[in-house]
């Protein structure tokens, strides 16, 4: 059964933020949604999209009387923004958050919190390259994994009624601790982007390749990347400060591995090669039967060409 | 003006190679085809989905009176291949290939090949991590580059009639050396793969983290990876043995940089980490602006949603 919030405060309308407020006046699921944003463009944004009934920019205000308040800010603002709103949270409010580390968000946030709130951080692993109010959409959490890592002792009905909150926006739930959490991301999530923001500004670098021919030869699968590499720097920024050592440790991880697939290049390896390529090919497979992922070749993106402007920008070709 | 071939020999049918035999059949490029591969499954695929006029499991036989011949077998095949070709190939015939290597192709296959006829290497830039027969489409190559790198002194007549076949199917043509495509390569695509295939490996490889778990929560990140990670073994075996240097090249920057942001992490260097993030944004809106890649968030995968399947599969949860 959907689960009805009287008063909900999101803080923050980026994408994550944006997609929360249209996912739950979609369902219905708040009688009231107060936005809260610093940014003077964003909350002209969300007042113009209509996407809360109360828009504010003040942190202190949007809480008061909030049943539920989604931090949904880059996770290095979170300690600053618990110490603004701790002393004015309604005794019974459920406090969560969406960023990407969680260690982190209860280090900062838990000590500036009242004891007469439920304080338990989640993390949608849901997203896009693109950021702000307009990116977001109500279908984001659809079908795609929400982890709440409650801390210990953490009240189970503030459990229940958010975990039915992720499930009435279309999410399925998964409970783990902030620790497991914070590894598990590392290698999903934050690895794939540290790499991949790398390999951009490798190929940015070179000089016997120029930018454009990085550009016009993508199709080859460097063009993969740099959906990932077009991430909000702010947001990423942050998830490596925060989730240093459990990146550090999956990333000492993959430059072993990355060595020894260097000696298999610099020998002759091919049998090497062709176990290790045989071997990575069942992962995706198991991705797509669990519906994490579309079936069809090359992420469908054929459907979307006809979308995609035509080749006569050939300015960005001069060298 | 579209090129019409007299008897075009397309040797081995796989994703490219069937792609091509659609491409040139939908567009009426040739008089006859014939399509030789010395697997028996494809050959009988290839006669069910009617891809050829010829089907012939010998390549002497497929070349014979050809006026194009056309190798897409893995690039490691090509010295074998050209051995058994070379004494058949009509006078005048142009002889070409889609490997991804060309510097390989060229030591491997001139020097099978008689004087009489002209070997141009080409590379359509294009594809899918699907693989066979029925993987291929008629407009795989619509919009995507071809790069072709004739040797010194190689017939402008036959050149022009090679840049046309590709023009006839949709692609763009352009030209330069094997070693500049080799090097162009290597980061475009090669560095890429070789990249993928590392860290989907090195996530299969945990102990604190499930294979399951990274299956669930691959939506992060780390799905994109696994794309090409699904690529054929074989072809992917061979790029790596054969453009060794390039790719080791290109390696040895990509762990430069990458020290250099695992410093950054360690260290707590923010603005450096923030410089980087902000920097790799712009090398995507050229993509796209190019129409190599399509605008939408996320690939456009979310209009592909409808044929992925429902979240049933529970057994592949079992850890």
């Amino acid at each position: 059964m959907p689960v009805k919030i009287e008063r909900l405060a999101i803080i923050g309308l980026g994408l994550i933020g944006s997609s929360i407020a249209r996912a739950v006046k979609a369902r219905g699921l708040a009688a009231t949604i107060v936005a809260c944003d610093a940014s003077d463009f964003v909350r002209a944004r969300v007042s113009e999209l209509r996407l809360a009934d109360v828009v504010t920019a003040d942190a202190a205000d949007a809480v008061r009387e909030a049943d539920l308040v989604i931090s949904c800010i880059p996770v290095g603002g979170n300690g600053a923004l618990s110490q603004a709103i701790g002393p004015h949270l309604k005794p019974g409010a459920i406090v969560t958050d969406v960023g990407s580390v969680k260690g982190a968000v209860l280090r900062d946030m838990a000590p500036h919190l009242p004891e007469h709130v439920h304080f338990i951080p989640g993390h949608p692993i849901a997203g896009a390259e693109t950021s702000g109010p307009d990116a977001g959409f109500a279908e984001l959490f659809d079908n795609r994994w929400t982890i709440l890592t409650p801390p210990e002792g953490a009240d189970e009905a503030a459990i229940t009624l958010l975990r039915s909150f992720w499930e009435s926006m279309g999410a399925l739930v998964e409970i783990m601790t902030t620790d497991h959490h914070d590894l598990v991301l590392a290698i999903t999530s934050h690895l794939p982007h540290l790499i991949a923001y790398n390999i951009v500004g490798t190929a940015a670098d070179l000089e016997a390749v120029t930018q454009s021919e990085v550009i016009k030869f993508s199709a080859g699968g460097f063009r993969d990347f740099t959906r990932i590499a077009a991430s909000d720097p702010t947001m990423w920024r942050d998830v490596f400060l925060t989730n240093k050592d459990a990146v550090l440790e999956m990333l000492g991880r993959f430059n072993e591995d990355l060595a020894a697939l260097q000696r298999m290049i610099r020998w002759g390896d091919g049998d090497g090669l062709h176990d290790l390529f045989t071997r990575t090919r069942s992962i995706r497979k198991g991705i797509v039967a669990l519906g994490q992922e579309t079936a069809e070749p090359d992420f469908g993106r054929r459907k979307s060409a006809a979308s995609a402007p035509e080749v006569q920008d050939k300015a960005i070709l001069t060298k």
